[in-house]
Parts: structure tokens; C-alpha cells; sequence
């Protein structure tokens, strides 16, 4: 019914997690509605983005040109590595501000059902960051679910030999968050690792 | 904390119906993982449909040439126009295979909130196409809301001096629905346009 160039545009969009065939023909009419505002614009962008974007040779994460903006920066302490699964993680981290060391993105987690092992996720270049770089500190700030445990447990494993420090995040009550509506588990590990007022 | 490049597309991004911030980046870190099968692709796809793909003079749909496919086929009956708000509301109607005559699209409906008056709708275009054009029945399937319904009644007094016959969509109850989540509006006008079985 549409022409090859709507369906092409549609397909397309329809790849893009959370969009679906009828969200993406809604995108697109907007699109078509505002040719010079958003659609020439943003095949520009997505072309430019495209070919300046890289993944950085030493931690991983996604910037323009490698080594990215983090890992030249001079602000960022040297000696704490954050370990995160993906480029999000490190992105939501990065937004708090808080954190000021250095990154080392996985690339995801192990997974033996999806065929993932040590190889694909950076682990034996994260090794020999420590050993070159004189790392101090690896924070673990991995998913707290059995993938991201499980990958926790063995990069520990496989890095505790080079005596580096090894921490991971807090497990607990999320800020804001009320006690009737949280799981057990997080219940359980928040009053196990009660600390004093 | 993002480079501009990410930036500029997730601003852009952010502007598509049903895209926030946080789902933008999750497109835009998904193409950059799929640059050659999304990323690339749909860059050359958007500026190719913004480049070819225009109004139709007749029907004002979104089409590669104009006058569109539909207006230029021998196969659909040009004595009948069907009257719709959207483009989207035309490939709603087409997507059934139903209905065979031409369209007309609106471009939206009347509304004195949003500063919408008559002549931004084609409305006079409307009545100059049943005149021209021999047309026998025009066919209104506007959107069942306020500003639907009042666009409705202006264009069937517009052009009920031409003598075409005009008639609009059934109300009732929708296929597949139970009578008890139905709104009360929608069960009074299905009982009052009941029928004989």
C-alpha cells in the first residue's frame, strides 16, 4: 500500500528497541511534516555520528575519536577503574557526577545462553590495564542480576591475583523508594548490611 | 557530558512522537552498534523520502510524485471521495483493502483552540474537487471527537449546496469488545442505531 521509500524508512525504525510498525509510521509522518526541522537534520546527524563515532581502544565506551574524552581527560583519577556492562551504565553513571576515575566497558555480560564468554567482553584487556596502568581501586558496578553477578564473581576471580583492590556497589533500599513495594531479596540484603546510625 | 554529535541526535531524536530523552539514547547507542544494517541505511532513506516524497495537489496525502498513486489509478472510483483528517487515517482505511474511491485529507480538523479555521483544512478545495470532478458521494470519516465532529458538521453544510450525496462512518460498538468496558456515549448510540437482525 505505501510506496518503497515509506516501507524502507519504516523497516528501518522498526529496528530500534521500543518501536513497533505502527509507532514507526507516526515517527515518520512527523518526520515528513517537518522536513527541514528534524528529517534532513537528523540523516545529517546520523551520518556524521556514524563516521566519527568509535569505540575507544582503552575503555571501551563510545565517543568521537579513541582514546575518548574520559580516558585523555587529565581530571579523571588513574588508579580507580569502574567496571560497567554497557555504555549506558556508563552514561547513567556519569550523569550523577559523582565518580571521578576512569571507566571499562565489558561490552555485556557472560552468558551461556547467549554463546558470551570471557573473550567477547574485554575481561583480559581489563587484566592487563590494571597490570600496566597502576591501578589502585576496581569498582564492580555491574547489574545486580544473575548475568551481572556471575560476570562480577569471575572478573574478581580473575583479577584478585594482581592484589588490586576490588569493590562493588552498595546493595539496598533505592532512594525514595517504600518498603511494602520492594522485592525480598533487596529487603533481606538491605537489613544484612544495616549500618549504624 | 555526551560529545555533540550525541547530542544533536538524541535532541532530534527526542523529537519524534513517543521518544523521550532516555529512549533516544537507547536508539542511538543501538544504531551505533548496527552503523551498516540502521544507522547508514536509514541516514540515506530519510533524506531520500525527504527529497521525493511530496503533498499530493489533488488529495494532499504523502506520496513519491503528485499527483499520488492512488489519485492517479484507473482502478479506483473516482465518484466517490472519502474525507479524512490525517494521512494516517488514510492508510488506516487503505490497510482494510475496503474501500475503493479517492480521499481527501484535511490536514486536521477545526479548532479554535489551536487557531485551526477552514481554510487551513482544504476545505475549500474539498467542494471545488465534487464540482469539478463529478463526484456522487463524499464520504466523511473523521475522527469521533469533539473537534471531529465539529469539522464534520461545518464541511457537510459547505457542501450539501452541491447536491453530492454525503454520508459518515457507522457508530456502535467496536468488533471484539465487551459491552461492560464500552463508554456510555458509544452503548446509547450503538442501542439507538440498533438493527433489525
Amino acid at each position: 500500500m505505501l510506496g518503497q521509500d515509506f516501507e524502507q524508512i519504516v523497516k528501518l525504525l522498526s529496528k530500534l528497541p521500543g518501536v513497533g510498525s505502527r509507532s514507526a509510521r507516526r515517527m515518520m509522518l512527523h518526520m515528513l511534516n517537518n522536513k527541514d526541522g528534524v528529517m534532513l537534520p537528523l540523516s545529517d546527524a546520523l551520518r556524521q555520528a556514524a563516521e566519527t563515532i568509535e569505540s575507544c581502544e582503552i575503555c571501551h565506551t563510545l565517543d568521537t575519536g579513541s582514546p575518548c574524552s574520559l580516558c585523555r581527560s587529565p581530571q579523571r583519577n588513574r588508579r580507580a577503574i569502574c567496571v560497567v556492562e554497557t555504555v549506558a551504565d556508563l552514561w547513567a553513571l556519569e550523569r550523577t557526577g559523582y565518580f571521578k576515575g576512569l571507566y571499562h566497558v565489558l561490552g555485556g555480560s557472560l552468558s551461556a545462553l547467549d554463546d558470551i564468554g570471557p573473550d567477547d567482553l574485554h575481561i583480559p584487556h581489563l587484566r592487563q590495564r590494571i597490570e600496566q596502568d597502576g591501578v589502585e581501586e576496581v569498582i564492580i558496578a555491574l547489574n545486580a542480576t544473575i548475568d551481572g553477578q556471575t560476570t562480577a564473581h569471575y572478573i574478581s576471580e580473575v583479577i584478585s591475583s594482581t592484589g588490586v583492590k576490588i569493590t562493588r556497589l552498595a546493595r539496598g533500599v533505592p532512594m525514595g523508594s517504600a518498603l511494602d513495594y520492594l522485592d525480598d531479596n533487596t529487603l533481606i540484603t538491605a537489613m544484612n548490611s544495616r549500618s549504624a546510625v
